[in-house]
């Protein structure tokens, strides 16, 4: 029987004591006579309550087993505050994280924040990673390809500038979804707008580049969907053929996977009619961007795994997308798994 | 018999005086003891010459009528220079424009370039829309999000500061298509990702403010089929909920239309699933950002004609996105059309 793991949901629900931490970091900032907080206050009850009645009940009611669990991601905000701050904060949310799986480890398992800020080096984050995978058992980490927080004034993905981190990635064999946090730009709407260019930015900078002839085992999932990139597949295709790029099968598809968070059927119809089913992994990103339930099919907009079922694959495509891809693009989830029994 | 209108298309084939033009202004910014250019030298032959083993030569043989014409988008780039160099530059692309149109009138119409600049009001763009649009009979114009060419500074679509220039385009009802320039952001690729996030962020950018309820004529048109917009389509109906706006339907998509600009078969597909007929407008962008030829068909991956056809449209169908749509959305041009007996 195929388990059901959607590898992209976020702790949106934290107790109010998660929120408490931040509130007071952003005291200290307006006013560095406040005290730094030094820890939150929650109780295993008040995980429990946030989990059981939100993330857990709808992976149950929607018939799945199990979510590979972040930080909420609008809330990484890497744009505030110092780099001492980010690290703080960003401890202090995988703690949290780990606390969840703890609780329930067949249902959840990690992935890390990052300790990013805008004109630090990526660097930086390497210890974090290696805490949360090697000391909390987490599998991945979420990576801000703009801590600027919608000014973009990193650079690309593709830069030298992010190599140590890959190595480090590498070393651990974790991958990381690339996720921006929330925006500090009017322009962009997070969830409408930051999120999705976002994806769709860092799919083209692959293209331009040649990282994964620098980093042939280096793994990126590109949530929502791949942002635009399968609406326009012909336009990349295209592209990295008007770049004298190879095939993207080749170029850049042996190392980027898509959630499925497209929260509609003909979206989902396209997805799986343009990408290879080996690059697709099943996510909702529930409880997320959007919450509410669709008048038109009677169903929340981000019940994704009643798009996928719809679709009829043969099983063995089916297990691919809803677990044996997973598998594979987080080594390490498969071995808890294992550990497990299962 | 329907007309086939193309509403989307870029002067990238212009004769090399445009561009020794703008490289002069390029010099003088560089050192200014060195003379600004007066104008272009540019014969009818050259024009004629670019024009018929380009951009006409193709669309008579995939069987279009006319093309809704404006200079090289890319080629805007109103972040170089100063407000002066930009409305000389302006101006020299639009005059181009109109010597194509006076050659070839039955085949082409012209849409403008605005003279913006970053940090420059859009009311300084005013002038040269009403001069192109009643002196030189253009019948809308492309106007720029981000000016900045990718830092994304200038405030949303839907700010105040953008009303003066709306309040012209309803006097003169004409509509924009909303398209920005190059990129001077390494972490934008021009069309492969500036142009794509531009459209999802206008169209984001329309559902979070009022805009219509303020301006119930004013018309744009989201070109590149409207970004990651239709692919999600389900998160936007979502997102305008979870805002407390009204259906999409009536919110933004009386205003709001989308090109087919979409370079291959599935994605045209998905584009006439969810978005009305009465939304949506031919559209090649040739001879534009992808020009090679698709290896999976054996056609230009921009002949998007070829998917159209491919949707066995009923002939009404047909008739509003080749022709009945341009002619609502572009008011001018149907005018035009009339007086020439079409």
């Amino acid at each position: 029987m195929t388990l059901i793991i959607d590898c992209h949901g976020h702790y949106t629900t934290a107790p109010a004591g998660l929120e408490d931490f931040r509130n007071a970091q952003k005291a200290y900032l307006k006013d560095p006579t406040q005290p730094l907080p030094q820890g939150v206050t929650i109780s295993d009850d008040q995980i429990r309550e946030s989990i059981e009645g939100n993330q857990l009940k709808l992976l149950k009611e929607r018939g799945a087993d199990m979510t590979i669990f972040s930080p909420r991601a609008s809330a990484m905000a890497h744009h505030v505050g110092t780099e001492a701050i980010s690290q703080a904060w960003t401890r202090v949310c995988n703690d949290v994280i780990k606390r969840v799986i703890d609780l329930y480890p067949e249902n959840f398992i990690g992935v890390c924040q990052l300790p990013q800020s805008p004109g630090v080096s990526i660097a930086k984050s390497i210890a974090e990673l290696e805490r949360c995978v090697t000391e909390l058992g987490f599998v991945g980490c979420n990576l801000n390809p703009d801590p600027s927080g919608g000014h973009w004034t990193s650079p690309p993905l593709t830069d030298k500038a992010w190599y140590p981190f890959y190595e480090k990635m590498v070393e651990l064999d974790v991958p990381a979804m690339i996720h921006v946090s929330g925006s500090c730009n009017p322009n962009f709407h997070a969830t409408g707008a930051h999120y999705i260019n976002a994806d769709t930015t860092a799919f083209m900078q692959f293209i331009e580049g040649d990282l994964f002839k620098d980093f042939p085992d280096l793994r990126f999932i590109i949530p929502h969907g791949g942002g635009a990139v399968p609406y326009h597949w012909g336009r990349y295709r295209g592209l990295a053929d008007m770049l004298k790029k190879p095939h993207l099968r080749d170029h850049v598809m042996k190392n980027v996977y898509f959630d499925t968070c497209v929260y509609h059927q003909p979206g989902i119809d396209l997805l799986f009619k343009v990408i290879d089913i080996d690059n697709i992994l099943f996510g909702s990103e529930m409880v997320g961007a959007v919450r509410g339930i669709d008048p038109e099919t009677g169903h929340y907009f981000d019940d994704t795994k009643r798009y996928l079922e719809a679709l009829n694959l043969s099983d063995e495509n089916r297990h691919k997308v809803f677990e044996g891809n997973a598998r594979r693009v987080y080594p390490r989830l498969d071995k808890v798994l294992k550990g497990q029994g299962r």
